[in-house]
């Protein structure tokens, strides 16, 4: 008798993680067939574990399958110092680690700053310790357990913004610096890691930042997403996910339609020519715009769709405009057929 | 003292939308300094109107708009015959029509079928019996009185299919042969409408079916939506009907792409070369293969992403697969680095 459906549906997902790292690094294309001798050699692995159901459930796949790959298989626990008595959780995480068989296992400690609202700041602070850790241990790796629940919620943040496809292309399977975060279980839906879990025997820990509705993620997984369920019926969730994944793909081709369509609008002296960009499309041009401001200085993250559209109508509604100011004190302005964005 | 404010900004999107329409006409292009002579002679701008807040306070404005721009202003009322005494409420949209000025005004009876559900039946019975009356009274074209709020649910239904940006690009601001279908109030929301009626004393009717919880955009615009905005605050509505038109923008882009490279892919005898198609931008390569699917004679309605993925997986993962049926009795298949799609 094999594994429960769920225990099988998580080891599935990182073992095809694995193959994948594998093969990037060129350790051995086929090690299925041929394991590596002594594992002390693989390279290593990370978890990165709260203690949760999704990263309990990865932990426990990514202790199954890595020795069968060769691979070592660590852990790393970020203790955000967020809530009293966060610090025995963590090394209680260490403990159950360990116990899972993975080595090494490390408990980070972090000051969560302010910046960008407790969210953003919470996020920024463990990816930093994740890197630093990462980078200290010489890890290839290191796995996240954001489920296809999580990927959905965040295309609705996306949505929120309405700032176009890019934001509803949610989290990528692989990110960071050379790949080093992988998402092995984006199509799987937390349920199974929960499931996976508790056929397993694993405790898992409920952190109570996820139900508190000051947190928007937080009222989109209990209110919002239900809301719409009910709603759309039960396959939105997979539907997000799915858009996720679309709209990566075609986030991609139009920025790399627009990088190669940048250097064939621009004059002599590197000016961008109104008539050239006008007989674009309106989505390639747009996003050659945008890059040309945050190029001049425009921080990316306070430029919205309608500076660029005011830009945009530079070209497609000449009528004598004035100078149009951008975030940073980037200007752009229409000067002889030529279109100028600096900053002023 | 001017117009309330939500009556100078319906107003205002229908002076837009019938400066577009004399423009495209080519009837008159600076008409508001030169109104024509005798409005008998101008084009023909109908209204579809239920007697709903919405359409009613589209009727107004054009009532109000057209002659001022040389254009004659009708109305066309649409009986679905669904519910009992709707042949009255048409007859007194009708009186009501006729009491803002508006000539011609008809009342059009339709039979609503089955096929696709009952809201989609009903939508094309409604558009069958609009393409013909507008036909028939010679009209320029026909304004629909869908707000942003509608754009917002109709987004939201899209995502809900989870099949790519253009089901996320809601409804268009010009739709229909030769561009009959008109929108003016994509960017003005339900409030501002409604509020235009009370305030221009206009009675309005409110239709059960916008109320009943047996519709999927019933069950939108009274728990989802409304669940959306509490979780992610209340820009949602208008965050969705930018990207609606991001999404369009990005969608034609890519189109157009496609049906660009789809002519350098092909052999001499017209088949897809497996090795160029492999080159190009999973966006752009798995447009081709739907296209050529729905050439082939699959059903677009039928066809979704994970039939199209799993017909690039012949592209990218090459491990001799057999062929793949698609919908419509499609076969597509690996043949000699060439794909061959077609009726089986």
């Amino acid at each position: 008798m094999g594994p429960h459906p769920a225990v099988a549906a998580i080891r599935l997902a990182v073992r095809r993680v694995l193959h994948d790292i594998l093969t990037d690094n060129s350790i051995a294309t086929d090690a299925s067939t041929a394991p590596a001798e002594s594992p002390a050699d693989g390279p290593l692995v990370l978890v990165a574990c709260s203690g949760g159901a999704d990263s309990m459930a990865l932990a426990s796949a990514l202790a199954f399958e890595a020795p069968k790959l060769g691979i070592r298989a660590g852990a790393v626990t970020v203790d955000h110092g967020l809530q009293p008595g966060s610090d025995l959780r963590a090394a209680e995480v260490v403990v159950r680690m360990t116990a899972l068989g993975l080595s090494p296992v490390e408990s980070v400690a972090v000051t969560v700053g302010r910046e960008g609202g407790p969210e953003a700041a919470a996020r920024d602070a463990r990816y930093a310790a994740l890197d630093e850790t990462a980078q200290r241990l010489g890890a290839a790796a290191v796995l996240l357990g954001h489920t296809r629940d999580d990927q959905a919620e965040t295309v609705l943040l996306g949505l929120a913004r309405g700032s176009g496809i890019r934001s509803l292309s949610g989290m990528a399977e692989t990110s960071g610096t050379a790949g080093r975060y992988r998402r092995p279980f984006l199509q799987v839906d937390r349920q199974t890691a929960r499931k996976a879990c508790m056929v397993q025997s694993l405790p898992v820990w409920d952190d109570p930042h996820n139900a508190d509705p000051a947190y928007t993620r937080s009222r989109l997984r209990h209110e919002g997403l239900p809301a719409l369920e009910k709603a759309l019926g039960k396959g939105v969730v997979e539907a997000l996910a799915r858009t996720a994944q679309l709209s990566r793909d075609d986030a991609d081709a139009l920025d790399s339609w627009a990088a190669q369509a940048e250097s064939t609008v621009r004059d002599d002296t590197g000016l961008l020519e109104c008539a050239k960009l006008y007989a674009l499309p309106p989505a390639v041009r747009r996003r050659i715009l945008r890059r040309a401001a945050i190029d001049a200085g425009a921080p990316a993250g306070s430029l919205f769709a309608r500076h660029i559209e005011e830009v945009d109508r530079l070209i497609t509604g000449w009528r004598g405009q004035k100078a149009i100011n951008l975030p940073g004190r980037v200007v752009a302005q229409r000067q002889g057929g030529r279109l100028v964005i600096r900053q002023g």
